[in-house]
């Protein structure tokens, strides 16, 4: 660990993902130019996050409360759960306005490339959520890439069985976007996915 | 202030600069799936940063001890100062090996624009190294942009009067650039600077 709390703030800084040494310095420079009270400020918020933020233990969103506002909203139908591979990935769903039932976090996605196989990611309390009887649906939200498709396959035959209806957000050409613009694996999955009128 | 950990972190992180909402976000999301300690870590050098900082009152570079070590360092001669606008700059030149002397920081350059004037840069702190007499040269390492050259321009004239040699560093095309891929504006320095052989 380096000596100079200048040095240690950048070695710490660029820990940050996509944030280098080069960057690292600026952002500290930048702080040194600023009122007395804006480091101390953030590293005040970064120091609190970790010991004040905790898991659900229902649906893994990663919050200050246990169970979360969510999961104890009585209001909220538990018959659906909305599966997502990361905590932010909710907020783009409630954003919608179109879904408002459960969710749950597994906390990343299948990736045999990288290592991760289903024991690291919350596939056993999503089972242990629908061993509790209630769920009639599973909405699949993860990402439409490799490791997506490849979690939503595997979720699909684990689940399956249980009796539930296991269902995957559609994918296809973004709304608003010009076909001539549209990337070309979204044109490839509005293909796959096209619907009878 | 929000009163959610998570937000504050976030409202927080979005105080550096080129840092947006979103990539505060991800950020803080990241923080939140590493080892317990490493929000901590990174909080704590930050709140360290602010009160262990102080500036040298000769050269103005930000550091631990004032005055700082290379300004007490009896091995360093006195004779040139060279100026920078900057105190990441120093190590740049510092790393070059060509230049042992003395340092000033200006912290920042001359912007009409941004309404800096020279009552807004270390001026008067330069001036009186000066008055105490031994300083032979200056050399401005001011950058070679609009607001390096007014800058520059704007120190030439004022201490020239003073009776030193005042030089600034050569700009032109960068070692080990082929000229084909000179950006313009360095080919044109090295034009207006073209030397007799």
């Amino acid at each position: 660990m380096a000596a100079d709390p200048l040095r240690r703030a950048v070695a710490q800084l660029s820990r940050f993902p996509g944030v280098g040494e080069r960057t690292a310095t600026r952002l500290v420079y930048w702080l040194l130019r600023q009122e007395p009270g804006v480091a101390a400020e953030i590293g005040a918020a970064l120091l609190e996050l970790q010991g004040a933020m905790t898991r659900c233990a229902v649906c893994c969103d990663v919050g200050t409360q246990d169970p979360c506002p969510r999961c104890s909203d009585p209001k909220r139908p538990a018959h659906t759960i909305c599966v997502v591979e990361r905590p932010q990935d909710i907020g783009a769903i409630e954003s919608s306005g179109e879904y408002r039932g459960r969710f749950h976090v597994l906390d990343g996605a299948l990736s045999p490339l990288a290592g991760i196989g289903p024991e690291r990611l919350r596939v056993r309390e999503l089972l242990a959520r629908l061993e509790a009887g209630a769920v009639q649906e599973v909405v699949l939200a993860t990402d439409p890439d490799v490791d997506g498709d490849a979690t939503a396959l595997y979720l699909a035959r684990l689940l399956r069985p249980a009796g539930v209806r296991v269902t995957r957000l559609a994918h296809g050409i973004a709304v608003g976007t010009e076909l001539e613009y549209a990337d070309k694996s979204s044109v490839a999955r509005a293909f796959q996915n096209r619907r009878e009128m």
